[in-house]
């Protein structure tokens, strides 16, 4: 069997998540029927991250098994071709064998986008989070900083996760403004169940100074999602890029 | 009788364009029943341009009289907790009795924005006019510098319209690249009826070497619009700024 990669950019508006569900539409769902239809095959797709509901993608990777003998080229036009326009395949190479889209990752980098101004935009409604009020990034940064490196981020990691064991090493974490957007990167080796979001609400009360750099710290060492702040909403969030 | 004007951001994808129809939810018409719950009176929105079915704005301008006494922040806030997301009011000002968003109207700037690569964008589906082969756009610009100055466009205005002269001016335009877009900007003192949408997939027959650029220049001095190429989609256009 070939092992096919694809890197996928999607608008996660319109959809319950990656992950296949019951009576759900979601992006793995509908990319695996495509899948189907191109190479007559039952094809089950492995990506890097599950992400949520509402969360979108600029690079996505995932990848699967076919005796199909169409070359890589052909696969991304056949599924540009017939998937929905809020799914785009970027890339498409054929791999060794051995590579797995989740276990082979090294590193994920995801970047939260909130929209801090005195009106909402109507271009960016569904991608970002609008805090109209003054967020002091100073402090959130003097906070962000405290995540970085080996942790236990057991505060940050929701209920009705199934992770073997919640340590993680955040690489590096950028707090800053971009054409009126305050823009959070978090690069990391992987991540819990929403703890980017967990981490971006929490930031946020710092950055509204609701809590201060070391309460912030606190939370982390307290390990009990009960500390920390509300997730930040899925719309503001996006996985951008995978390395292997 | 006070007058406000407005500064609107609309996404236009849900809208047939701005101008008040009998049966079609346009953005002019939201906006009057809007203000209307406001004052408690019929308002009638004079807009800068009409702009089209599924064109966006970043800023459109319109005004109205009113005998409310609620001050123009107070508008903008009311406005904005009332009208659906894809539009928002950026700002709003008590202006001179004379003023008029459309005789007043000095220069006006519109924008087109041009996906140029290999596979469209899921997040600039509704946002952009996707081509995928690739464009020259030094020839592209050498036939844009045609159009600057006062011209008679009858060549690149669409039947239906009113106007009592096709004579324009042209301020300057300009054909660049902008991380994977290819953008035009075309600032004159007014235009004429699809006149942007008429002159970009014109210029884009250029770009893909269908046209040359003194064949374009012909087409603007043919003053018969059956020469010129089709219109560009709406989708991909954004009126930007209007000046008093």
């Amino acid at each position: 069997m070939r092992s096919i990669k694809l890197t996928i950019e999607y608008d996660g508006t319109a959809y319950h998540g990656w992950q296949v569900q019951p009576n759900a539409r979601t992006v793995q769902g509908v990319i695996e029927t495509k899948l189907a239809q191109i190479t007559g095959e039952r094809v089950k797709l492995i990506a890097s991250s599950r992400t949520d509901s509402g969360v979108h993608a600029l690079g996505q990777v995932a990848n699967f098994k076919t005796s199909s003998s169409l070359d890589a080229r052909s696969f991304l036009r056949a599924l540009n071709g017939l998937l929905p326009e809020d799914i785009r395949v970027k890339d498409c190479e054929e791999v060794d064998e051995g590579f797995h889209a989740r276990f082979s990752a090294k590193r994920k980098l995801y970047e939260y986008r909130i929209l801090n101004g005195e009106v909402h935009s109507s271009f960016y409604r569904h991608f970002s989070w609008f805090i109209p009020g003054k967020l002091d990034l100073a402090r959130m940064r003097e906070a962000a900083m405290k995540l970085v490196g080996r942790h236990d981020f057991s505060s940050f990691c929701s209920a009705g996760s199934m992770h073997k064991t919640t340590a993680r090493e955040i690489y590096g974490i950028q707090v800053g403004r971009r054409s009126g957007f305050v823009v959070i990167r978090i690069e990391a080796n992987a991540f819990l169940k929403q703890m980017v979001r967990n981490i971006v609400g929490t930031l946020v009360d710092v950055g509204r100074r609701k809590l201060t750099p070391s309460e912030f710290g606190a939370i982390l060492e307290a390990r009990d999602r009960r500390k920390a702040g509300m997730a930040a909403p899925a719309k503001g969030l996006f996985l951008v890029k995978i390395h292997y």
